[in-house]
């Protein structure tokens, strides 16, 4: 496996630091480290270039205005992504962008960018297909616009709980899960965005959930709706509950790096697929710049 | 201000291994530092003597159980702290115990202490008291038994909505928050407990909130609430709604570095207090080794 790359953003360097990912590179007083305190973005890069990395930037300034979090410039990041791109020298890569509140105290904020391999795992559930478990994350889905201190939309380094979720399913014979909210909606994956589809007679729909829920709204999501518009499909944003997933002609979930994965089960019972339509999507995908 | 300590724990150096704060001595790959991945405690330290240093412990076992962390063994953290508070050489000291799930893929914690001075603004708010916002946590009081990937309980790393719910105090002209649960329950503050105190005759009643739902079982609080019991007052452990601090005698939030603070205002409406309860739970706690 090659060796991950770090970029540090830094104004002396304006094409980034680079950084040996060998030795430790961050303070013990991090407030990203030591309170979970940043924000960040993974996207995918084919033959070093990266992909929607506008939207992953515009995203980027998103969660930062929702942290009140100063963040270098675009050109800076994609300077960066560029110099740890060249670098790190593969025709596939996961690059990170993440950002913390900085050293306690310092009142600057730490942003790198890191370049690494694409684990195998990820490429073998975009095949496989996956199990998903249901699990309520207890939070109502018109939470978001009220509470603005509980970040809902923004994508923090506190992301403990989508972990936890994650293994919670691995112990319960799962691949992945999709989160309900307390008022019985359906909202995302921990790292990724939901999607159905019907088909009736010629009339191909994409259903997503409701985009103001309190969710992440997904990158990936997005540029496929946009490539899916332009092919015929109809579009629809929620509100979803579960029946609608066990309704659904098929279930997907969609992310920046594992890309589209088929829904086989959910709670152990099977569901609707399409292969077709999978690879109609995925041909749909293979377009996204 | 003198020097943050560090003290990493490593099988390789029983007492613990001291490390430059001024240095770089995290990876940025910590899934602490991309994840929040990880738990801590906080304990305050007079004249190098680490105060209710097992109930941190015990409290730091729940939060490992419940992340699935593999944790050092209670000896060594002793040994590290004992080895940090020499290094650190102050009467006053705030420490931390963090536990991080480590480098991605390492499968193994990266595990510290920190010992760092107590900051002027948290002794100036035990004396001058709070102002405090009553803000939504968005979650049922009974959802941590139902949800146990939602780690409520543990105090895990990943802290921004509580650094963000404090900014939203501090920008509406308040100094802290009570998080209520969305069946409009009094849970705790980010930081902090709530103790309530009601005066009947020559009884006194020492009250916090509902140990079951999914707040973080307070140190301090325990600790206090056993040294009142011994000193004659009835104890009571909710549920409070929010009514029920605007009738109380005195409200305070109690936590193990700013000790015990005065709530002065809710949502910017005065309160009552007592002076006399303050200095008497104060002198108890001074009590608390």
């Amino acid at each position: 496996m090659p060796q991950t790359i770090l970029v540090f953003l830094d104004p002396a360097h304006p094409a980034g630091r680079l950084a040996d990912s060998r030795q430790p590179q961050l303070f013990a007083t991090d407030l990203g480290a030591t309170r979970g305190d940043g924000i960040f973005e993974s996207l995918l890069a084919l033959d070093g270039r990266p992909r929607k990395v506008q939207a992953h930037l515009d995203r980027l300034a998103s969660s930062a205005e929702l942290l009140e979090l100063e963040l270098p410039a675009a050109a800076a990041w994609l300077a960066a992504i560029q110099t740890g791109l060249a670098e790190f020298a593969q025709p596939e890569a996961i690059v990170k962008l993440l950002v913390t509140r900085g050293v306690e105290d310092a009142g600057q904020p730490t942003a790198w960018v890191q370049v690494a391999a694409l684990p195998e795992s990820s490429k073998a559930l975009r095949e496989k297909g996956l199990d998903v478990l249901l699990l309520d994350r207890g939070y109502d889905s018109g939470l978001a616009e009220r509470a603005p201190w509980l970040l809902l939309g923004a994508k923090t380094l506190s992301y403990a709980v989508n972990m936890a979720a994650l293994r919670y399913a691995h112990q319960h014979d799962a691949d992945d899960v999709i989160f309900t909210s307390a008022d019985g909606r359906v909202l995302e994956g921990p790292t990724s965005s939901v999607l159905i589809a019907h088909r009736d007679g010629a009339v191909k729909r994409l259903i997503t959930t409701q985009l103001d829920s309190g969710i992440l709204p997904g990158t990936t999501q997005g540029a496929l709706f946009a490539a899916a518009k332009d092919a015929g499909w109809e579009l629809g944003y929620g509100p979803l509950v579960p029946a609608d997933l066990f309704d659904a002609d098929a279930v997907w979930l969609v992310s920046s790096i594992r890309l589209l994965a088929p829904v086989n089960r959910i709670d152990g019972t099977e569901i609707n697929h399409d292969a077709e339509l999978t690879a109609e999507l995925n041909a749909l995908l293979a377009t996204i710049r």
